[in-house]
């Protein structure tokens, strides 16, 4: 299979609040194959979609029904320092729950963690030996 | 915040059981910034990263038990019907859990699941609407 991910979906228990989070939050913008009923943003090569917990458990016929650590991070690399300090100030500053203050990491970068309105985490991180576009 | 996305991570409970998966059954290669500890697989515009369940906790500062839906799946989309019908034969014949047998999807694509060893779900879809480069 080739080495591709087209599109990571989020099960999410408040699609209006999550939506309110990546776009007021993040500031991002919805791509226009978004409806009422999943939303799609466009990153660098893949998208990523909000869609209801229920429903993605129904699309892929497994239970709803999950608790605790859900067994993954995203991470969104900055390209300096200062630019993971200013991103966490900037989230502080809008009420985003900071799991983990920013700080240097053992691998020698410059790491922290915010949580999304359904505690999926989101590290924050500077790392010197990945070049970003 | 730039809508990127660098990595995910997944927190895995068998290292050497996931990357017999990701290696043996999907035929990825690894990136060369994989060691011991954490693997990485370079994919379209990001990194797809496996790694131990409690050191990902740990490095979160978040408790490591989570039980049954994790809420997220991860897609996978291929060129054609057909390709998703020989991604799933070829699944079945290494033994690979087939969640869901491809079908006709109401939004007018066709789709199935399958699940790696920590029941992470991966949408293996053709979707009529959505160009793969």
């Amino acid at each position: 299979m080739e080495q591709r991910l087209t599109i990571i979906t989020l099960g999410v228990t408040d699609l209006k609040k999550s939506i309110d989070f990546y776009e007021n939050k993040f500031g991002w913008k919805r791509s226009d194959m978004s409806n009422d009923d999943i939303v799609f943003y466009q990153l660098n090569g893949i998208y990523l979609s909000l869609y209801p917990k229920d429903e993605l458990a129904k699309d892929a016929t497994v239970g709803s029904i999950g608790n605790g650590f859900n067994g993954f991070t995203m991470a969104h690399n900055a390209r300096s320092e200062k630019e993971v300090d200013d991103l966490i100030k900037s989230f502080r500053e809008k009420g985003v729950e900071i799991v983990k203050e920013p700080h240097k990491a053992f691998w020698g970068g410059y790491s922290s963690y915010i949580a999304d309105p359904d505690g999926n985490l989101w590290e924050i991180a500077y790392n010197p030996y990945l070049k970003i576009d």
